[in-house]
């Protein structure tokens, strides 16, 4: 048995997500069937965070355990061709260690969120990014954004359905950049809850169009309570960026 | 009447082009539909440059001659209302001199095209740039492309389908810029011939992969023979920048 960690990009636009889903395709699947149809092998395969549907992945990272003897580029070049006409690549493939897990031994994340800051409707970016008509006040939602840096109990941020033990995280970074009318919100944890960084992402927009100020998005921060959410932002902009792992 | 000026974004993967074709869907097409549909006038609407079947615009510039009164921000957002669900949005309309040509009037036009260099396939860039598994020497494509800047005879890198009179042409600039996996071509002239700019763009990867030497662009230059070009360029990874017109 060989350990392989995957790096993966993938277009959440046709899946439920990465985890495997009864009711739909999920990108965990496709990729699982790829290496059925190269090695015979049942595998499961292991992500270091499970994107939402419609959430997009520059560089997931994922471990896979086969038995059959396969060198790392070629177990790259086969899911990739096997994995087709599903929008998932493998963008890089590599033998680890059998206790390296691409969750828990993952030691920080980081997300990227991408606004269209324009009237006009989005084309080759539909469901790639959010489109907000109204111009945003980056000032307002950097300073807004100061608030939630830290350890905090996230739990106004958090989904109804989100599975961990504790709502306390402790945010590392979360900076927002104007380039002519793209905003790219990116932010960084060990790890984030369900949802989190489309609820930050919402509530900042509302900072940037002026409805919340800054001092409402520390309000919602200390009211520990969903019902204090002011908007959940849609899952078109988000994109799981990387995974960090000791050396 | 008043004559409007537009500014256009659009996907090019489902076009057949920007020219009104018999026998499948235009850009052009799409945006006179729009407008028909709020004025009820079959207009005519002339662009800067006429993208070939499966290019892409940033900012497209046309104009259009419009009887109906209208101001210019209803106009942009009725034409983006019903332009869907086609993927073309007006980024800018405005009213401009009767005597003001998308065409005539313009004197530079600006393209750039995307490459990613890598093994992996596209996901959602499929159709939006063009892949190329090897790695790509960018210090000997600038090289080979300093022999493209200037006044010359673009014979070899013209469609036999150009309806230009003449294939001379002068080329302001050309560069190449890697980011990462991301390589961006960038080039601007008064006018481009037919293919040109795919035509130098597959040149010059024949150049970045070590089968030509910047030398070889330039006799393929000099023979101002079609039969001495190396590679025409996929339409997937080209995009029309920019027009400049005078003030």
């Amino acid at each position: 048995m060989t350990r392989f960690a995957l790096t993966i990009e993938y277009d959440g636009r046709p899946f439920m997500g990465w985890q495997r889903q009864r009711h739909g395709p999920s990108v965990q699947q496709a990729i699982e069937e790829a290496i059925y149809s190269i090695t015979g092998e049942e595998v499961l395969v292991y992500a270091s965070g499970r994107t939402d549907s419609g959430v997009h992945a520059l560089a997931m990272r994922a471990h896979v355990d086969i038995e059959k003897p396969i060198e790392p580029f070629h177990l790259m070049g086969a899911i990739n061709a096997r994995v087709r006409p599903n929008p998932v690549a493998i963008l890089d493939c590599r033998e680890v260690a059998d206790d390296w897990h691409a969750r828990f031994s993952c030691v920080a994340r980081a997300y990227e969120y991408r606004i269209v800051n324009r009237r006009a409707p989005l084309t080759w970016e539909a469901g790639l990014a959010w489109q907000l008509a109204l111009p945003l006040d980056v000032q307002a939602m950097q300073a807004a954004a100061e608030h939630l840096i830290g350890r905090h109990d996230f739990t106004t941020f958090r989904s109804v359905h989100c599975q961990a033990e504790s709502p306390v995280r402790t945010l590392d970074r979360l900076t927002i950049e104007r380039t002519g009318d793209r905003i790219t919100v990116r932010t960084g944890a060990r790890s984030f809850l369900h949802h989190q960084v489309r609820s930050m992402v919402g509530c900042l927009s509302l900072v940037g169009h002026g409805k919340w100020t800054p001092d409402d998005m520390r309000a919602a921060l200390h009211a520990h309570d969903r019902a204090a959410l002011g908007l959940n932002a849609p899952a078109d902009g988000l994109y799981f960026v990387s995974a960090a792992y000791p050396d």
